[in-house]
């Protein structure tokens, strides 16, 4: 079944309301989330919906939050989410890191005591979009990724975003720095196909190639996700290791967030975000036009090379054309999320 | 054979001048350089005397360069390397952006028409020394990485630093964004060791695990290392695909550079440094205390966890103290330097 982005797009910001968050935040989530699902990461879009009634019904959002400003230097400022949902703390702090830049070339935002606010490529991609190259990071909610050295669940898969403006749609990077995201195991158990050995390992040190299994342990924080890199150091995990603990730090060191498991009744998320502006940090460079450039010198005659964002961009012209499609499960968990919220169910 | 830290400077500076750097800049690199092979980057210390040698014997660096200030924003500047050497402007660059973050409480810094800069580790650690978060990047000279979904050598190994201060020495990342640098295979190929599968890949798509090939292949762009995350996008080589070109981006879009294999008599290599100065952008947020939280909650009781940097703290406080160790082979290639520059050799 198939689902116009309108529709869709109802649908959340009814629910959302429903909740008690005020239209404005509302519309913004929505739009950010419909956005998501129209790239086709079907993970981070309406399909949140369902994790965000089970926050919501354990007291762990405060819907009606306001971010504010925390501290405002010329080029970065920190603010406070209240522990609303992400997205529009999130919006709201790369429009703010967008408008630094405007002025002194480069701006920053972290932001501390938010919640999940989707997929970090939405963020860099908005400053992109608005000519300007973007990164965006956040921690996660779950401890799911193994430090080089260790097979603990002792780091979020933590996603790093960059984006950057090209002559058509910009290029945007979104990763976690997990070798795999959480999501993926959960794709190969629905496919029931065997895992590769070095994505997920049990508490013991025996790698788990069974995903359903995989899953269910990772859910428990009682199997480990490698970083980007894999199991050790010899192809490279402790480099994902170390952007895993990077994002942390811009995430929830700059912010003062702090671990967000560790943090009581909320789970205290950190984010991230930096714009650079080349029409002010460096006038009369040719940026975009070199970013073509580059990408033109990967583009290798004969072999399939895509680069950051084309597959979600082919996705999003495809779904805007044709709806968003949803499995019959994801329906009927949306529906009792609606009959929960007790709002009419309006996807068509 | 051992050497003390001082004679080595003494040596380099000794060689830079004969070739006509001036005093200061010669200092500079030389501090740049030893404090490399202390950190025990052999690749990148005075090893790498015998390629500057012989960028010089082809008239590829100007070694009388001054770095010049190309535009300036409160926040960002574009500098010129003048195509010399790279630790001097490098040095002037990350000083630059630190002087900015102390100021909007982030700053950076693109270079352009630079050089071989060393080790990009060394000028986030510079940053972190100052209190502040760094994070340095540089497009490199040789194309020796393979784009996700082809086999051509079309990227440089584009190495990413990131640097935050802790209570002790800093946290310092400092990583290829390929899956290995290729110094690595070098060092599989002195001992005599095959290559994991993944690594190397010749122009015809079939991997190549004999490390001695594999490196002279890499030396021609006959064959390409795969991005981190290895070949394909099983296991994320795409990431490592995308970090690489956002490495290209912020080095050579934002400073005008361009590929560093494009410019004709030059190599024209891209460096870009970022600085955040807590102290401004986010004052009273005890961001040291947390990044010691995070590294104490990724320290898994009876196993060895170790951040980035600290295997190099451990080679600085063993070489400050022992010397740096030079093979054999090494001090000669130094001393036919020594020989063609016309300068004494006072390696001790």
């Amino acid at each position: 079944m198939r689902f116009t982005a309108a529709s869709v797009h109802r649908q959340i910001v009814a629910v959302l309301e429903a909740w008690g968050m005020p239209a404005e935040p509302a519309r913004i989530t929505a739009d950010v989330m419909v956005d998501t699902d129209l790239a086709g990461i079907d993970s981070h879009g309406v399909s949140m919906l369902m994790m965000y009634d089970s926050l919501h019904a354990q007291g762990r959002l405060r819907l009606a939050a306001q971010p504010t400003v925390v501290t405002d230097a010329p080029g970065f400022s920190v603010m406070d989410g209240g522990h609303g949902l992400g997205h529009p703390v999130a919006v709201a702090a790369m429009d703010q890191a967008i408008a630094k830049a405007r002025v002194c070339g480069v701006g920053a935002v972290s932001v501390r005591n938010s919640q999940h606010f989707g997929a970090a490529g939405h963020y860099a991609r908005r400053a992109a979009l608005a000519g300007l190259v973007g990164i965006a990071t956040s921690t996660t909610r779950h401890p799911a990724v193994s430090p080089t050295g260790s097979v603990a669940a002792a780091l979020g898969t933590n996603p790093f975003a960059f984006a950057a403006p090209r002559a058509g749609n910009p290029f945007v990077l979104d990763m976690a720095t997990s070798v795999v995201a959480m999501n993926k195991v959960k794709v190969y158990s629905f496919e029931g196909k065997p895992l590769p050995d070095g994505w997920v390992t049990d508490a013991g040190g025996a790698p788990v190639t069974d995903a359903a299994r995989a899953y269910a342990l990772l859910e428990e924080s009682k199997a480990s996700l490698s970083p980007l890199g894999g199991v050790g150091t010899e192809s490279g995990g402790h480099k994902g290791f170390g952007l895993s603990m990077m994002v942390q730090i811009l995430s929830a060191a700059l912010s003062g967030g702090g671990s967000p498991w560790s943090g009581g009744d909320h789970d205290n998320v950190g984010h991230f975000f930096l714009a650079i502006d080349p029409a002010v940090a460096c006038p009369g460079v040719p940026t975009t036009d070199l970013v073509e450039e580059f990408i033109a010198a990967v583009r290798i005659p004969g072999d399939t090379v895509l680069v950051a964002g084309e597959v979600e961009d082919r996705c999003r012209a495809e779904r805007s054309r044709d709806g968003i499609p949803m499995p019959d499960p994801l329906v009927e968990k949306i529906t009792e999320v609606c009959v929960r919220a007790g709002v009419e169910l309006v996807l068509a």
